[in-house]
C-alpha cells in the first residue's frame, strides 16, 4: 500500500505572517504532520500551488484532476480548503479514476491551538486505503460521498445534501 | 453510525504531574480530543481505568472485552498503550463479537509535543467506521489484523509478524 | 508587590475565527497566560476594548491613560498591539503617573505555534517589578525607553531610534 | 548588553523518550526557545550537562559556579531544576561575583502542554538585565534573593523562607 497525498491549500495550510499580520501560504505543513504520524507506509507528497480554496479556479481543480490521473497509487488524499471542497469533489467524481480518492481540510489552521487538521489528516489516510474506488469527503469524523456532501457555513460543519 | 471510544490509558493519556515530576493518569484527553475533532456523529465515549498497558492484568483485558461486548455500536475505538496492544488484540479476536473494533495509542502522549495521538485518533476512527467486522491494530498509518501485529520495540513502529 | 495588566488587544490576543476564517478578537487569552504562568503575586487583569493597534483613536489611548492612572497598582503591564505600542507610549509617557509601566505585545498571536507572546509577558512582568517609574516598552527580549523605540516593519523587530 | 544563558537541564528541558516512554534529556529546548522570543540583544548560549537537579552533586554546582566566573557578560540566567534551585543558588551567592545572575526553571516542560517555562525564561532574560549584581530565583513572576527562597513542594511553588 503506498499512499499520494496533495496539497492544495486550503485553512489546513494556512500560515500566519509576522510581517504582515496575515494568514497565507508559505511552506505546507504536510511534511511536519507526515513525519510527526510516523507513517510506515510509503507516502509520495504532491505539493500543487497553495491555494485558499474560494480562489480556485476551473484550471486549478482541473490540475487537481490532473494530478489524480497521473498517480500510480491507488489511494489518494487531497488537502483541500472546506469552502469549495465540493465543487473539487464534482469534478473528480464523474472522472470516475478507479482510485480511492479522499479530500479533507480543517477549520481551523494546523499551526493554530484546537486546530482540527491532524485529526482530519488521519481520518482521511484510513479511508483512503478502506473504501472502494471512488471519490469521498472526511470531515468531522464522518465520510461523504462526493455527490451528497454541502458545507453548512453557519454552523461550520459538513453535512449531507 | 455512532462510534464508542473507549478510553484504557496507554501513553495517549499520560499526563505529567507538576508536582512529582512522574507522567501518570488523571482525567483523559479524550473528551478535548473528541471535542477538537468536531465529530458530527454520535460519540459513546467510555472511560475504563486509566493504566500504563504494562500494568494490565488479564482481569484489564476481560473487563476491555466485556465493554466491547455491551457495546450497541458496531463501530468501536480502543485507546491503548502500545505495549501490550497486541495482548488485547488477542483476548478481542477470538471473541468474535461481530463489531469492527479498532485499538490504537500513541509513541508519544496528547499533551505532549510532537504527538502521534490525534492523527492515530483520526485514523482509528475511520477504520472502525469503514471495515467489516474484526478486530484490528491501527498505528502508523496502518491498519493490521489482530492475529499479525507486533510492536518493534527499539525502533518504536508497528509491524507485520 | 501587585502587578496590573491591561488588555488593549493586538497580536498577542488575536483569534482565529473558524466561521468566517480570520483573526480577530473573542474572549483574552490573558485569564488563561497568567494562570499558566502559575504568578504568585497579585495580579488585576483589566479589560479594556480588545483593538487591532492599527485602529486605535485617540480616545484609545486615552482609555489607556485613565486606566493607569487610575491604576492602584505601581506596576503595570500593558499588552497591546505593535504597530502603534509606540503611539502609546508617547501618550503615557508624558504624563509622568509615577508608575512603572511597561508595555510590551506579540509578533504572533499567543494561540498560533512560534509565538512569542508568553516569553514576552514573562519579560514584561519582570520589568514591571524591576525599573524605576517610567514608561518602557519591552520586546525582542529588550527594554526601550519611550521615547527612544521604533518598530521596524520590515525586519519585523522594535529598535531604538 | 549580552546576555549569557547557561543550561543546566531540570524540568524545564526534559524531553519525552517515545521509544522507553520515560522523561530524560535530549537536546535542549533552549536553541529553539530563544530563537521563538526572536531576542535582538546578543545572546550567548552555554550547555553544560542536563541533569535532573536531585541529582546534581557538588561538583556540578562547582561547574555551574565556574562558568558564572568565567562569563564576559553581567547578566546571566542559568536554567536549572526546581527542586535544588536554591542549593545551587546557595553556592553562586557567597561567591560575590558582581554579576546579576538567575536562576530560573519550569514546573511544566517546555515541551509538555501548560508549561511555564517560556514565560519564566522571559520574566528572567529581563530581572538579569534590570537588577544589580546579586544572585536572583525567579520563579512564579516573583523575583527571590537567593537566601530567602524555598520551593514549597506540596504546593508546588516558590515562596520566601
Amino acid at each position: 500500500m503506498t499512499l499520494r497525498i496533495i496539497a492544495t491549500g486550503g485553512t489546513f495550510d494556512k500560515h500566519y505572517n509576522e510581517l504582515n499580520g496575515t494568514l497565507g501560504f508559505s511552506d505546507s505543513h504536510l511534511p511536519a504532520a507526515i513525519a510527526r504520524a510516523r507513517i510506515t507506509i510509503g507516502v509520495q507528497l504532491e505539493q500543487l500551488p497553495l491555494l485558499d480554496s474560494l480562489d480556485m479556479q476551473d484550471s486549478d481543480r482541473a490540475r487537481v484532476l490532473a494530478s489524480c490521473r497521473a498517480a500510480s497509487e491507488k489511494a489518494i488524499v487531497i488537502v483541500h480548503g472546506t469552502d469549495t471542497m465540493k465543487e473539487t469533489a464534482a469534478v473528480l467524481g464523474p472522472a470516475d479514476l478507479g482510485k480511492t480518492i479522499v479530500l479533507t481540510g480543517a477549520m481551523i489552521p494546523y499551526e493554530i491551538d484546537n486546530s482540527d487538521a491532524f485529526f482530519n489528516l488521519g481520518f482521511a489516510c484510513a479511508v483512503a486505503q478502506t473504501l472502494p474506488a471512488g471519490v469521498y469527503v472526511a470531515m468531522n469524523g464522518q465520510i461523504f460521498a462526493w455527490d451528497n456532501v454541502q458545507k453548512n457555513k453557519a454552523a461550520g460543519v459538513f453535512q449531507p445534501l
